[in-house]
């Protein structure tokens, strides 16, 4: 069994990502995890705000990890780019709409009202732009273009998210995963 | 001065899309709606949940009439989706990244725990899609391929407004407009 502060962690994070970060307590969070009361406090001394920074970096790393898995194991990055997609289409129908980006519904409560947490986030969202331009450029597209569909494709996938997530239904997922990797495919042709 | 009704309609709105439904409390949205705190109940005997259908259905409407004055103005569709995300850009920026989408937040705080709103914010996404599918299809091109525009130009909208938030810089916003709006622009040279 995981040690009571990854518990913590992984309790808050799932109860973020479902719920949000407003409506999460750290009641919630330790029942959730099987945890003393107390032990939030002597983990994380800043409580609700400090585990939800350490939720936000903790899962830009693992996301940073599925990106690799999923671009290493694929011939090309159109393809893992739309595998990629597809795999995210997967496991919101999986969870019955619940899990998306891990995330960005704390993301959108917290840009205008705790800089410490939006900071977080962006942090997290520049490094998955950042880590997808690297391999667009290393399958040899240009640094500048490479850059915005990096950025497409981000943005691509958070709308699908939040319209499949609404709607209960991953087909926007699939569709913005075909345009996306066409356009990368488009450029790879032209190189 | 618009009525109380209105009023708090409006103020609620602002709230909910600037720090989310969830750190909204009746009291914060009757002072910032300058309203006697009784009247909440008054015009909406269902509370807070009664006044975010609202909200959601009412800028649902705000926005249809936003595309409607953005594309009856354009020369063409694709100029039309360019200007769409040009002009969201510009209130992002002047809002200082405050005001981007109106339900977005509410929308993911929602979806996996209440299903009235959940099911307001999908008919709105919905009805959002679906009037720009019409004037894709209008302007020439075919209906499941008009529809899949449709919903990349949402998705990378929604998408592009968290990122901006998040990071301050709405860059990304005119790159998914550029993206979404060539997507268009090609196939309206196809037919």
């Amino acid at each position: 069994m995981a040690g009571t502060r990854e518990r913590i962690v992984d309790a808050s994070s799932e109860l973020f990502r479902r719920q949000g970060f407003a409506s999460t307590g750290v009641k919630q969070i330790v029942e959730q995890a099987n945890a003393p009361f107390g032990s939030v406090y002597h983990f994380f001394p800043g409580g609700k705000e400090q585990i939800g920074e350490e939720v936000v970096r903790w899962s830009g790393a693992l996301y940073l990890d599925l990106i690799a898995a999923i671009f290493d194991g694929a011939p090309d990055v159109a393809t893992a780019t739309n595998d990629f997609f597809l795999g995210a289409a997967w496991t919101v129908e999986e969870s019955d709409y619940a899990d998306a980006c891990p995330i960005a519904t704390l993301a959108l409560e917290v840009a205008s009202t705790n800089e410490t947490l939006r900071t977080a986030t962006a942090d997290v969202f520049e490094s998955w732009v950042a880590d997808l331009t690297r391999r667009y450029i290393a399958a040899g597209i240009g640094r500048r273009r490479a850059h915005s569909l990096a950025e497409l494709g981000f943005c691509a996938l958070e709308g699908a998210f939040l319209l499949s997530r609404a709607t209960r239904d991953v087909t926007s997922i699939k569709t913005a995963g075909r345009f996306v990797s066409a356009a990368v495919r488009d450029e790879l042709r032209r190189r």
